[in-house]
């Protein structure tokens, strides 16, 4: 999964990269009915269609309106209809609205999509400069983060629908099962190197290479359990105030949050949504779908801690990681030099650095390739939705 | 329109009577994408999608499940899916969450309207009690009731879409349009009877025939116009407190209204949103989609007021209506001696008798055999999504 | 308690009827500290020093600075800091902003209430014409409503406190107790006539007196005590939907209603918190501090209903009344005729006229000489903080 | 100001530390009149009473309860109606309500400081051991955090009264005005120590001393006064939304913002709302009442950063801080090896280590002798009710 891309793409190994990451957006499509591409139940969730198009416009708007001359808009009103939080590109439909619209239709969309797919397929016969092949990748990188989106936006839609509609009956996404290692792995403090360092693709939040000062520590060689976590709600984890935030005790008073999200108790049994339906929780999995409040409360109920992000990076390669965005303690906050880039591209990153928390690793809806140890993702304290789990500190 | 249905109709007259209706309901469908099935922009607006399938849950749960012995469900599900509000019935999806459901398909629902429609057929071979066909017959109305709905909660769900996508193009609902008379009907005063009298059709709110004493009184012979609204506007009616309820105030501060629903300025001159897209405003049409309020304002600035639904019934033989849902100056409240029915029939009505006024007449979204000078509508003061316009009295 | 003021009040009779009302609500302010006079826990309820400021307001905004040339006033900052809703005197201190004022100081209002009262005692010097003696006598009405509200509001303001403080330790509100008559007063049908009629005081939404058709009723002589709603209680009456409004069921389950307010039940037996602190409930008492919707539930519960303003005013003078402000079932809405007065004092009554239920009768806490058989008092419907009751009628 | 006191605290000198911190709280109180006390305008700000009666609800719940035998409690109301938010002490006000209570007096919480004085001075007398001494030590140092809070609060309270009441005419809080040095510190990186070395008071989550790792960087000498942020103003700082975080963009939107708070523009002019009532702003002073997202954005149109702590602590020793609370880039978050307390003193700090920001320094509000360069104020990053300013690193 950490396979990352050549380091320098030609334009042909760009278009086909183009082709495959396209490709996987249509497939993870393929099990939908048209009525699944449209609600949005809540604001952080988008509907499947505006995760579709979202991405094409991403080409469109950054790409073919700004270096192919006499570039022809599919449709001149999807550039704000389709805009998720670029200031700089101008107005754009509300988030919360975006399940509010029934047209233009899916198949309008998919058409949008064959028609930039054909207007960029051409742009790659030009001799593409550097920085544009660039902000190609960028773009499929940026493609690849939605499928990841689709994937948990889907699971949330389908999971409040009290009839549990199945996404796609034999889908499972593998998990690659620890082999029940419960160690924990002694790492030597000193002055560590963090951040992206070579040639392949990067975000800009990764770079600004830099030290930091690192204590001894010892990190868990695997993740928490489902297991695990059923002992600590039996032990009366939601119950006990003395281990959580004072935000994250009102968060689990004012939603009467008892368990993970997706679980449900059924005559004493718990069991669990999944995009193949609802079935038996299996203790033995790594936990997941937690907020950083259950994660911080839980680790000061084992009375360790969550790593930081920095000791998290240093010690990955020891770990087998990639089942879950794992929590750290540290604040999405910039690395030392961090710039931010002129234009609509510089809005990416820096300006959701306040209030939020960095998770390391991937998860298993993470799509293939666009995973790095030093990939910093990011969530509200209180998001559940995704593909999150932890891993203790002490 | 205003045709009242055979006053006893036989089995066979029903089933024809009950095909009728149906179809009506498919052929309002017929011009959608599937996509125009899901969303539910606010609460107030239920998606197409529910409103085919609850008025066929009505003839399950009322009906079939209820006096056809052996009678399977189409699936079990549905009937808390599709409830609306009858708590007699039991638990219901939340009102604000129909638009989060992709499944069931639309596919499946109208299989359903299928499923139900054949067992119904079928249930007319029987010989019906009275009381069941009187049930027919109210599941008939109610679903009426519903294809009003349908038209006035998608043009809502349309009219938001910065696209404005288009119902039908060549889709005109025809407005009879007034003489020009602007005359004032005078009606003397002295003891009416109010209320359906007679053999057809009627909701539970009608009956109770009795008597008010009225004072002699004017009433209008039409309908306020665009144009006489437009005056209003440019008379600063708006922004004059004097003109409003203290409610009203609040409600045109807090929500920023300056014209009725769906009429936008552009380049000086008014458009408004319709079913077959976004027109120029008429300014002889009937005014339209304006709340109590406005209404209220209006009359205010006029030097005159709202008739009272008495005053409404006692003239309306003398003056044509049917164009709009005509506001009164009537709190809607139970005549004397309203009963309630037993069961779930009885929340039809008597438990919104609160907070709530009364509307006369109907509108060209009335579908056809569904109207009578008894008949009362209601909605809260500040809604404006119906076909609502108004009639002066003095 | 219903005398009515002389008929026409020489300036002599003015200046004692003055003196009179005004001393009034400073006994009333005896008991309290000075803390007292600040808080505001929620937006209906207002501090005492706002109520005792802007009774005195009145005065000086609508007689003073009018009428008598030269008048300086006391603080110009006054004028908008003690408006209560007048938008044509112009800005005011946000409704739900009063209790954030700890200036003027106490010690201040009162200096404002004697400065006033000066002014307001050489005045009466003056031959002063009748719309001025009218304007006069509407201040004092208007300050015998907020002497009521100074007692109700403070009542809830106390209630909220842990500690339950006492107003007065042997303050009782004389109750009248019914003599146990259980009996219904039959009334005949026919044509009435309603509204204010005679030269004393009224407000102008007691005037146009008006013929209305009434059938035949029968009405509680009196009024529904503390035991009568136990049992409504003990019988599920809280937890029955069939009973309630729809908006009342919201407005119970939203807020967890299980009893009148100021009720709390201690190791199975009933208190209730009063002005002289936590007592005892008295079964026998009228019920008081209920919404419409209890009242309407509770009259649905007995198979009966509540009366209509015109049932009762047509025989009010046949029971008792005065003890609680008795929910009718009527919207309160305009007598015909109504005549909204120009300026600011056409503001007292016409805009509220909406979304509002008709109280009548007047309760103990409501000012000695304050109460007429034609007086229409009205709140919201889901209100409990006024001494309301209910009488039922069939 | 930085003066720390004895390291080793005989009784002695502990009883006239205790009557120092005690008196200056009571000095605070001098300009007060009884109905100052009352007000809690917003959630954040506590009322007077509430503060001086929870400062003393410290020493009774903390000490005397748990050390003295046979300890008569004032009134056990107080345990709850003056505990803060001490989940392990038990239940407690609820904090947004804390203006809605007039009783107890202001003269009883007077006499409960009185009271509870007594028992601490006598509680002196005997031989205390070092953990108790060490608490009383705690509750002195909350106690000065809650003058600085009187303050502050306060300040909020008289404000947004409309005629901007005085607290004390003569009131200044001695600025130490920059000697103009508009300079930057440069510092070497490298490995620092960071965190409370010594012997003095400290909180606990200064503790843990431990080493970082930090790059070269310059800091300035000086704090961004109110000239440079009109400059900001008036180069469109609050329109530029490339300037802001999103959320700091999205909170300027919802609220309207545009100068920082206190500030007044009449006829073209700033004015500035201070505790001796509103004056002209004074361009040379430094910048005060800021949130983190406008230090933020400022220091982005300056194309500089916010310090992060660490920075500051290490280079404080360089330049003249306590002026202003200094908002740093840094996330509120435990030191390694940080540990909790047991019981209700470990609810003092670990729990608020999510979402807010570390501010260092000291303000011209807080108490003497309550600074140290090791200190952690933190506060969410829009509220600007503290004395918060900003001084600029690179």
């Amino acid at each position: 999964m950490q396979a990352s891309k050549p380091k320098e793409l030609t334009n042909e190994s760009l278009r086909g990269y183009y082709k495959e990451v396209r490709a996987y957006t249509e497939k993870l499509c393929e099990p939908l009915k048209i009525e699944d591409y449209i609600p949005q139940p809540i604001e952080d969730v988008s509907p499947p269609k505006w995760n579709i198009a979202h991405t094409t416009w991403f080409f469109e708007e950054m790409l073919l309106k700004k270096y192919v001359s006499n570039y022809q808009e599919f449709n001149p009103n999807y550039s704000f209809l389709f805009n998720s939080y670029y200031n700089t590109v101008g107005e754009r439909t509300l988030r919360h609205k975006r399940g509010d619209l029934s047209r233009p239709t899916v198949k309008e969309v998919f058409e949008y999509r064959k028609y930039v797919d054909d207007k960029m397929l051409a742009f790659f016969d030009q001799d593409l400069q550097k920085d544009i092949r660039d902000l190609v990748i960028l773009g499929l990188n940026h493609e690849q983060q939605h499928q990841e989106l689709f994937l948990t936006d889907l699971k949330y839609t389908l999971s409040i629908n009290p009839i549990f509609p199945v996404y796609k009956e034999d889908f499972a996404l593998v998990e690659k099962i620890n082999d029940a290692q419960e160690g924990f792995i002694e790492v030597e403090g000193g002055i560590k190197q963090i951040g992206f360092t070579g040639e392949g693709f990067h975000f800009d939040n990764e770079l600004g290479r830099h030290k930091v000062y690192l204590k001894d520590f010892e990190i868990s060689e695997s993740l928490i359990t489902n297991l695990d976590f059923i002992e600590f709600i039996e032990d009366g984890g939601y119950e006990n105030h003395n281990l959580w935030h004072s935000e994250g005790w009102d968060w689990v008073n004012q939603n009467n949050i008892n368990s993970p999200l997706y679980w449900h108790k059924k005559d004493g049994e718990w069991f669990n949504f999944t995009l193949s339906g609802l079935h038996k929780l299996n203790p033995s999995s790594p936990l997941c779908h937690i907020s950083f409040y259950e994660a911080s409360a839980f680790a000061d109920w084992k009375g360790m801690r969550l790593p930081t992000e920095y000791e998290w990076e240093t010690a990955a390669d020891k770990f087998e990681w990639g089942l879950r965005w794992e929590w750290t303690s540290s604040d999405y906050a910039p690395y030392p030099n961090f710039k931010t880039a002129d234009g609509a591209v510089g809005e990416y990153n820096g300006k959701f650095m306040v209030n939020q928390r960095v998770l390391r690793g991937a998860s298993v809806a993470t799509s293939p390739g666009h995973s790095r140890m030093t990939y910093r993702n990011f969530f509200h304290p209180h998001l559940r939705w995704q593909f999150t789990g932890l891993r203790l500190a002490k």
